[in-house]
């Protein structure tokens, strides 16, 4: 077996999480700074990712619309927290031409009047459109969402957490209240983004508001979704912004209201995943075997692998494994392995590294009993096999699926409950990060966050919206605080 | 009814188009040159393209992937003709930050140590990939198909059919010797792209060879569909290359035989279409009235509009159209305009404007009669209308929906076949470019080509594949000809 190629996470977390990226055929180094290939394994999760989030952005009653990849540089201007922000991580384009330097190269031609940014986000050329689009309060509320790359220029990358292009979705809507923005940016934190990690990713995540240090460059509120990785480090899974009345003012967003003639400004949100939940479903839920992914996510649920030395036994366990696949049907995502030139050690090996959650083997004995042996990819070993009939497979297939859906989530949940610790002091909230979570009653300013941060590394992931209630003592300030704050180190 | 806002084809067929895109909501301009915005309505009809040939692409064996938006000025330089295709209508980045001009404004800085081009296409970037991925004959044939954004920058414009910014998705593989690659170049031709545009799209297509002035930049091969507007004009609807060891040689894509120790290039392909589709659908089927969509690429394809006056009559045909959504399930697409501050009669003309197959009016006497009346978008007026009873509709729509997409189909290719003619000289030739196809035996240069594009602003459209056989005398020189060209006009 080639598990050697797979540092394991306790030897050096790092270089672990790099070897499953490759081992597992997520993604390949591009000859472009800080721009990963995403191969066809990791797009194939990538694309379950979308679908889920789609039909979830969709049923919430939003319609997707596609907007140009550039932004003129003065738009980026308009919004000051905003542009400052990005400014410094844009791709600036210059010239729409290239022509030869006579030494065989090429050199930029043609010199744009107005230099484009491409965009790190839409807030700027999105708002431009809605200033047409929204009129009267008959327009509102305007739900659309953008599948779309964006970049953001990084100098020290790592594949799927933070690359100087990536692909995600932006929602942008427009209201005629602060309510119903408030209203709409806390549905896609709990109905699309939260409802979509928890049960497809089966990563439970804490739902919580940013500090006014932590939240978008431009908004009001920024609430996100915050999930434990293996290493006890947070990763930001979804960011969802109630951007006031902001990019409104900025853009000219406004309208007409229902029971007066006067002219009001809009009341905005913003709200994106990316494919940095790739990076987090595989720093969730994968072993020092390879990728774990949950069924629900899984491309392919199970593979068939027939095993076989002579060409009767070939022909008789290729015939039983389509008789299966066809008998499972829709019920769950099969795929055979028939591969001829590898041995099914081999494929045993292959399929554990890619993550598949249950390998189904047919050897001859399995053939002449009616029977496979089905293997859970979240349980190695003999604890994870067991025999299953034919007649049963297609209602066990299914049913086993499910089982290992909510004990990856479990096995999570577990592992971050038993990571995130209560401190009551500086002493123990600078242990706690060192392995996970801190949870803290806060009273402190800005700037104390940013001397946590400087000492510790550590900053508030977010104010959970589940709080106990009455009142405790700031970890940091000793004052009398009225909420906790869950500290981490960071992705 | 705001029919007025059309102009007529017989009028301004440019124009016509524009308004329809307006009307229809399918499009909007944008700030940035060149760049448009794809509306809600224009963006879901996108999507039904994106499913139908994703769908065939993954069927005949693809997977996709995704490669960096930017590629290295020093890459274009490779294969030698593509960079004389590209070079003069690329976007360039060559700066990764903004800063402040100390007068409010922002000015690139940090400039790149090599300009950065955003991808016109993506041959040389996922070249360099395939020269990683491609060791042996075992990693062959490689299938990868991208979803993507690409940039060329044109000056002058048309939503849908040039823009410098549009969506496509882009084929590429490798296999191991020509013919493979010829064999997949024409499975694209005809399995993918030729049969969602005739079967899906209702638009009847040439299947042909593009001669080598019209091939694509560093192509051994390029074959296409093109369809024939309502002006007569051709448009190239998607092309499928086979690009030899052009591109294979350039990025140094190669493997090792099967039966010998030699290292040989691999034969690659690529292939594209675009958003450009949208503009073909639109030309190829719609009406002064508006927009056609033909049913099966549709993203709703019935409304149901309730009629009354009444808040009884109001709940009872809203009560009706809620039972008859539900019966008809999934067998159509349906849609309930419940809308209260608009009339039936702004209505009708809103689904007409943007092309829904049909209508279904239920008001208080249908109610009582238990039926509805079915309209057709593509047979306007009493034509068009039928009664059909409550019990019936779930059966019925979905088979007036299959005559509405064969009808489209039969009226398109009518139309074209009609204004195809088969053309013996020079006097012909200009007359039939005027008004449509000329089908005409050619054994011209690229010369004569060249002649017949200045004097009659007409190309060599194809060569279909198929020929009548036999021999005929060149439309030009008049000297003997084994094979019939199609020319014409166009987008
Ligand atoms: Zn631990
Ligand atoms: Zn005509």
């Amino acid at each position: 077996m080639a598990k050697q190629a797979i540092t394991t996470r306790e030897k050096d977390y790092s270089q672990w999480y790099l070897d499953i990226v490759k081992e597992a055929d997520l993604s390949d180094y591009s000859p472009v700074r800080g721009c990963m290939v995403i191969k066809p394994t990791g797009y194939a999760i990538w694309e379950m990712i979308q679908q889920g989030l789609d039909k979830r952005i969709k049923d919430t009653g939003h319609v997707n619309a596609y907007f140009p990849l550039f932004i003129p540089v003065s738009f980026m201007t308009k919004e000051a927290q905003h542009v400052e922000g990005f400014a410094p991580e844009v791709a600036v384009v210059t010239h729409h031409r290239l022509e030869s330097d006579g030494k065989g190269g090429l050199v930029p031609a043609a010199p744009l009047e107005e230099p484009l940014v491409v965009r790190p986000t839409s807030e700027a050329i999105i708002g431009d459109s809605f200033s047409r689009w929204v009129q009267s309060w008959r327009d509102l509320p305007l739900l659309i969402n953008q599948w779309a790359n964006v970049v953001r220029w990084e100098l020290r990358t790592r594949p799927f957490l933070r690359t100087a292009e990536f692909l995600w979705q932006e929602g942008h809507t427009a209201h005629a209240t602060h309510d119903e923005a408030e209203e709409e940016t806390l549905k896609i934190l709990h109905e699309v983004y939260s409802d979509f990690v928890e049960n497809v990713m089966a990563i439970p995540v804490f739902k919580g508001l940013k500090t006014d240090k932590e939240k978008f460059a431009g908004a009001l509120r920024t609430y996100a979704i915050e999930a434990m990785m293996q290493d006890g480090k947070a990763l930001q899974a979804g960011t969802s912004h109630n951007l006031g009345q902001n990019f409104a003012k900025a853009f000219e967003i406004k309208f007409q209201g229902q029971n007066q003639n006067e002219i009001e400004y809009a009341w905005t949100t913003s709200w994106g995943v990316s494919t940095r939940l790739v990076g987090a479903l595989i720093m969730a839920h994968s072993d020092d075997d390879g990728l774990v992914l949950p069924p629900r996510l899984a491309p392919t649920q199970a593979v068939i692998v027939p095993i076989y030395k002579t060409d009767d036994e070939k022909a008789a366990t290729l015939a039983a494994a389509e008789q299966l696949k066809a008998a499972i049907g829709d019920k769950a995502r099969v795929k055979i392995d028939a591969r001829d030139n590898v041995t099914p050690g081999f494929k045993f090996n292959e399929w554990e590294v890619k993550g598949i959650p249950v390998r189904i083997e047919i050897g001859p004995r399995d053939v002449a009993n009616q029977t496979v042996v089905l293997g859970r990819r979240d349980r190695p070993g003999k604890e994870g096999k067991r025999f299953v009939s034919w007649a049963e497979l297609p209602e066990t297939l299914p049913q086993l699926l499910e089982e290992i859906q909510a004990a990856l989530y479990e096995r999570a949940k577990a592992f971050r409950d038993s990571h995130v610790v209560d401190v009551a002091n500086y002493t123990e909230l600078a242990a706690a990060v060192e392995t996970g979570f801190a949870r803290a009653w806060w009273a402190g300013s800005r700037e104390d966050e940013d001397k946590i941060q400087t000492e510790l590394k550590a900053t508030i992931r977010c104010i959970p919206l589940d709080q106990p209630g009455g009142e405790g003592v700031c970890v940091l300030t000793g004052q009398p605080a009225t909420q906790q704050v869950l500290f981490a180190r960071s992705y």
